[in-house]
Parts: structure tokens; C-alpha cells; sequence
């Protein structure tokens, strides 16, 4: 059992409203053992990346949200092999200063989901490469990445057994693994 | 000498005004040589992707802008190691429907500039994956990427003489090989 | 049809006799279109890399043998995300002198092969980005990476009639590209 | 301080005699805090990778080193953008079965130094890529990518200051880290 609650914060890689990869998020918050909490933070009023913007609202939003999290949970699928602009976009903007930012350090899982056989697996290796280098640390456990998503989640509700309890799993597993894996940026 | 008119549409990576990378792009339409013609496309009207926007204006605008190109040029900056989130969301919604987007079989030639000493040249990778990823062509000349553009890029104006010689070496090889490269998508 | 006879040098990313890679580059082979040419070459006889042994002569034949081809068919298991060591090993020999090696300018198509639904797409991204990095021009059709290859060959033999139709239209489709696009390093 | 010995392995990516990433890990084994014991290992006698082969003892001798550690250092150049062929193809070897090989839920850290301004930074994209895919969990501090090497080491010597500090950082901070990051494969 843990000692404290733990705080996950969640991000999809798709803003449709019928996303596989959101329906995913939820189902991992649904699962999630006694004292994790999982919440996921819509990012759609985030601006496209520009410095000269300042620090827009939704922007200040998200960056609060990523420093008071213990850790992230990020599904997505791929788009064209890489990262979807939005998720881009939002990492982008929580990015700064480089290498001390609100993912400095902290913890992250990523799973993806997509109606092919390949499941987003080669987008996820481009968002781990970003994510560690924003110094963020990188679940090691091997990835989730569900192929054939279509018969899976049905009206955005995960029915597949076996996906279910290999989520539940990763959650249990990041959730335990995470408090020690931090890593404090000197 | 060319036969006729070759039009490169020029992308860049960095919305900001006093963008190095747009600047670099500016530079390659000046000295591209007789029978090239660089065009900068600003597709900072384009929205976060998102498939329940239908066909946004923006979108229809950058769609037709690539299709019409012979080829393209991106100069971008890395973002944590990637592609930066408003460029990579562009090139989203310019790559339906997937292997027959206006991306396919269309060849590309990219740069990258930064202040480090880096260059870049590990988002050029990620970008180029994500090319490929949808068909397009990728010119293979070893890459241009700028390091230290502090001093190479002053007050919007390429002032280096290095870098200029590179630069329109890589914009009249590029325009000497597009066109046998290019590739029909069947 | 084509002008004169085009030679392709097929690698094997696995070494071992009942490597599925391998058999499908023998399929490859097979199913090439008249005046095509694939032959491959086991590289077994390249040592670990080292600068300080000059140039055994395993190197000096497949250096040879990369030189002569008019482009090379490469078919890899992903190993842990990304190429093969032996393959990687055998590349890193021939790609001496940086940018001028017999890599350079010379239309490579890729392929994969693997029992798992993923096929050994992500160590593709890997070996793209590698042969780019040389200056090798990348065929840019979708991907023949192969899942559940148990099924689809057997005794070495592909007996699996749609991945036999997307392999021929693979070899046809880069032996008419591959002329043009080869890329002169100046 | 530490409780007791932390034992960390270290890998170089290049055999030759006079390499500056060999010259990297002595230095890193010299100025190592108290209580951190770094211990270089030399792969030589791994033969290329194939499994027909069975276990050969270069490579019996690898994986039990690793088992053996409480983490890794990897320092590397780049070859053609990624991982030299004779380190992948120790790891290859040691990364058997799947998931629960000597590498899972072993810390590494990771590091490269080339002549070039690059440093080797993209080929270190790459090793992370392979490190995560097998489980191992990957130091998340900025890399150490030694540039312009060649004035840095000389004669097998690190000879400049500002490298040596950072690289006694990187060594302190990743055997503070480890310990705690570790993951056990369920």
C-alpha cells in the first residue's frame, strides 16, 4: 500500500471528442489501485508554440498542473510515425527553462492506442526521446501500445479484458515505481 | 540550366518574428539560383489538428500550397530534441489521407538552426522519420545545421559567408535532383 | 520496361540459416521483374569494427559490392527497437569516408520481418535515419514490415499470396524509382 | 555517502586503441566519489550476433557483468547517426529473453564525445531508443556530449577542466539515483 495518495496527471495525444487514446486515460483512472488518483487536464486552449505570446492562460494552466502532479500518464497515438502536433505543441509550451522545467525530473508513463496492428509503437519512441530530453524520467516497463483498438474500446468504453488488466498493471506498476525514480535536477 | 520554373515552398519551424530558421529561409529564397523560386508559407492560421474541425480555411490553404510545390524546404529549430509542436501539427493536417497526402512522393530538403552548438540536428532526425512517414521524398545531402546562429543571423539578415555558400549549395543541388526523385504514389 | 539491366545488392539483417529476412529477400529475388537483378550478400565475414585493423577483406568485398549495385534491398528484424549489431556493424564498415562512401547518393529500400504484430517497424525508423545519415537515398513507399511472419513463411519459403503481391510491387516500384533518384555527392 | 559499494559497469562504444570514449569511462572510473566503483568492461570477444550460435563465452562473460552491476555507463560516438555496430551487438546478445535480460530495470547512463561540434548527440537518441526497449531505465540528466574531443583528451588523458567536472557530476549524480530508479520486472 502506498503511504500518501499519489497524484497522476493524465494527457491525450488526440483532441477528438470520440479518441480511443482518451477513452484509454479514462479507463486507466477508473483502474487505478486505492490511493492513486488519476485526473486528466484537456489542453485544447493552449495556443500554437510562439514565444512572443508571453504566458497565455492555458499555458500557465497546464505548466501548474504538470508541477503539482507526482507523475504523468500520456496516451496517444501516432501520427505519422511522431508525436501529434497538439501533444507537441502542449510539451513544447511546458518545456522552459530547458532542462529544469515542470518535467524536470518528474516521472512518466506512455502508452498509445490505434485501429492498426502496430498500435502507435513508433510514435512512442519519438515522445520518449523528447521526454527524457526535457529530463523527464521514462517508465521502463515495455509499452502498451494497443493494436486493433476498434473492437477494444466500443463507445468509449474499454471492453477488452486483457488490455484492461494490462493497464491496470502498468498503472499499479508506474505508481509504485515513480516516488524513488524521481530525480531531482541539481 | 533548368528547363522551367521550379517552385520550392518553404516551411518554417519557429512562429516567432525574430525566427532565426525564418530568416535562414529567407536567405535560401535570395540565393536560390535562375529558375527557383522560394516561397515562404506562414501557416500560423492553421488550428490545433483536430479531425471534428472538418477542412478549417488555414488547413485548405497550407493543403493547396504543398500540393501545387515542386518540392519543399524546412528550416527548423529542435524542440526537446524533436519537431516543434506548431510545425509537426501542420504537417498533420496536411498528411490525410495517409501514404496519398499532398506529402506523398513530394521531396523535401531540411536545415535547422539553433544558437547551441548542436544545431538542431537531433529534431532534424525526428522530422525526417515523419517525412518519410508519409511518403515524402527526403534529399539525402548531408544536412545543414547552423550552430551558433547568434552570429550568423543578425538582425534577420544571414551575414555569414560560410553558411550563405552552404545554403545556396544545398537550395541548387536540392533543385537539381527533385525533380528525378520524386515519386509516384500508385 | 526498363533500359538496360539494374542490379540490387540485398542484405539480410539476420544471420541465421532459417532467418525469415533472409527469406524474404530470396522471395524478393524470385519475384523480381525482368531485367532485375537481386543478389545477396552474407557479410559474415566482417569483423567487429575496429579502424585499427584497416580493411579486412570481408569489408573490401562488401564495399565492392555496394559499389557496383544500382541499389540496395535491405530486409531486418528489429532488434530491441533498433538494427541489428551485425548489421550495423557491416554499415558502419562501408560508410567510410563520411558522406563519400559507397553508400552515398545509392537508393536503399527497407523491409521488415517478425513474428509479433509490429513487424520490426520501429527498428526501421532506426536503419532510415542511419542510411540518410550517409547520404543513401531512402525509397519512400509505406513500409513491407511483415507481422506474424510464422505463419506467412514457412521452410523458408513465403507461401503467403498478399505479402508475395506487396513484396513484387515493393522491387518493381524501386526499380523504376531508383534511377532517378540516385543523388550525386558533389 | 552512500550505504555500501555502488559497482557501475562501464561500456565503450569504440575498440579502437587510442578512443577518446574509452579515455571518457578511465576518466570517469578516476574521479568517481567515494563508495563508486566503476569497472571497465571490454566486449571484444563477443562474436556478431546470431543466435545459432548459442552462448558463446565473450558473451556469458558480458551478461553476467551486467547482472552483476548496480547500473551502467555507456560512453559512445556516433556512428552514421547511431549506435556503432560492435556495441549494439553486445547488447543484442545480452538482451535476451525480452524484457527480463541482464539490462532490465538496470540504470544507465549514457554519454559520447566525437571531434565534430555534434558530440555524438544523435547516436545517443538512438542507444536511449534501445536502452527503454529493453527495460532499462535511462539517467535523465542532460547528456554529456563532449564535442571537439580532440583538444579535450589528449594522449588518453582528460585534459580539460570544465568536461572533468561535469563528468564528476554526472558520475556522482547517476550513483545517488540509481538505487532508487531500479525496476523490477514482474
Amino acid at each position: 500500500m502506498l503511504e500518501r495518495t499519489l497524484h497522476l496527471l493524465a494527457l491525450s495525444g488526440s483532441l477528438r471528442a470520440a479518441s480511443f487514446n482518451t477513452a484509454l486515460l479514462r479507463a486507466a483512472a477508473e483502474g487505478a489501485p486505492d490511493g492513486v488518483i488519476v485526473t486528466l487536464h484537456d489542453y485544447r486552449d493552449v495556443p500554437l508554440y510562439d514565444p512572443d505570446l508571453g504566458l497565455p492562460p492555458g499555458v500557465e494552466r497546464l505548466r501548474a498542473a504538470i508541477s503539482a502532479a507526482d507523475g504523468l500518464l500520456i496516451a496517444t497515438p501516432e501520427f505519422n510515425y511522431g508525436i501529434p502536433g497538439p501533444l507537441k505543441n502542449a510539451i513544447d509550451w511546458a518545456s522552459r527553462p530547458a532542462y529544469r522545467s515542470p518535467f524536470a525530473g518528474k516521472p512518466v508513463a506512455v502508452m498509445s492506442a490505434s485501429p492498426g496492428p502496430i498500435g502507435g509503437a513508433r510514435g512512442l519512441q519519438q515522445l520518449k526521446t523528447v521526454l527524457l530530453g526535457m529530463s523527464a524520467v521514462v517508465y521502463p516497463a515495455p509499452e502498451l501500445a494497443v493494436g486493433g483498438v476498434g473492437e477494444k474500446i466500443v463507445e468509449g468504453r474499454l471492453v477488452d479484458a486483457v488490455t484492461a488488466e494490462r493497464l491496470a498493471r502498468l498503472v499499479a506498476g508506474f505508481a509504485a515505481w515513480a516516488p524513488g525514480a524521481r530525480f531531482d535536477v541539481a
